[in-house]
């Protein structure tokens, strides 16, 4: 290795993984591009640094332009920067991820060119995504897989109050397998760290269910207590 | 945000936080960089990425050369993407880490001509390195220590068979807290992962040590049954 070699300038990209729960069913955040040649395209949020402002600052302005979603919490995920995983040449990007509630409030307004719209699409049957995006959401959803082993993330996904069949429904579809129902309850009911309410679930008629909330002080208790190796 | 601007270019570096232990003491690797206006700074090893290398294989390469220790297992840290983190321009770095036993094999043999040498030095006095590298290496510090409270990630740094007194050295040096030694020992036996040999530790003429090795299989059933939330 030389230090006066002439140095190795990338291109360098942010692209955002934002997963959101309705309606039972878990959704990604998803654009279709405008420009050519990668018009149609259907891709993660994503696109280039620019040289004046940090990577996570950049993730934040690139999802609200692309979307017109703010204020999200974003963790970076992992950084991609194999030689050609880029049609147009070498572009290293940092995959950002994260999880928000879906409601009304999150009404998507891309304003830049780039993108013809914005829209959540269910990953149960999510197609092929350009450049490789398919890739980078599969090593997302693998994370939140490990992560919600030994952390509430479900509950970033859900309403404040939630019915059980919710909070099945959630574990379900980012473990992408059937749960046993009473298992699920009985297991969940014993951890403690979820609050009944008194009230009952509206907008059912007939036999509507109990609504939870989740105890945040009592998982913490919890999480000191049994999940870890070596607090005293 | 326009399509037809041009497209900003950053410098794309690797940076490796190699912990090792040694005679109940954690260390961290470094080098003393060798080139102006750099010269005999302390720092991480790390370097610039080549156009033609993918990111992890990069990473690989730039240990080898400034440290001269391969078949490092490294995981990716986290990208540090600030706009003045390098005081040469912008320059985006991925952070790798590892955890590796310290022993005869590990001889540090530096080949490029950008390091004067490579060596092991103490986290618990470790001066102010160049860069940003001591925020790299505190990051590092702060992902072993909450990664050590659901993974035996201990084991990694010990040798195969190790006493007690080490195995807490080890918690002790991570947590960088000291450990009541009977309550410690209590709550990693009841674990069962732990496999007590027919052995004693050598070179000591005075009640020698019991020799212990840990158990993958048990830590797996462990870490399936009480760390997992939903595992059926």
């Amino acid at each position: 290795m030389q230090t006066g070699l002439p140095k190795f300038h990338s291109i360098f990209s942010v692209d955002c993984v934002v997963f959101g729960f309705e309606d039972g069913v878990l959704k990604i955040l998803l654009v279709e591009r405008n420009e050519e040649p990668f018009n149609g395209w259907w891709a993660l949020p994503g696109f280039f640094v620019q040289h004046d402002e940090g990577i996570d600052y950049a993730a934040e302005r690139i999802l609200y332009e692309l979307t017109g979603l703010r204020d999200i919490y974003m963790e970076q995920l992992y950084t991609f920067g194999d030689v050609n995983r880029h049609p147009e040449g070498r572009v290293i990007t940092v995959a950002y991820y994260a999880m928000i509630r879906l409601s009304g409030k999150n009404e998507l307004h891309p304003t830049s060119n780039i993108v013809k719209k914005a829209f959540w699409h269910p990953i149960a049957d999510l197609p092929k995504l350009g450049f490789d995006h398919t890739e980078i959401f599969e090593k997302s959803l693998d994370k939140i897989k490990r992560k919600i082993s030994y952390q509430p993330i479900a509950f970033e996904l859900l309403p404040e109050k939630f019915t059980l069949t919710q909070l099945q429904n959630v574990y379900e579809a980012i473990l992408n397998k059937k749960l046993d129902k009473r298992n699920f309850r009985k297991k969940m009911l014993n951890y403690g760290i979820l609050k009944e309410l008194d009230e009952k679930q509206r907008g059912v008629s007939f036999r509507a269910a109990a609504l939870y909330k989740f105890d945040r002080r009592k998982y913490a208790k919890l999480f000191q207590k049994e999940l870890s190796f070596m607090k005293d």
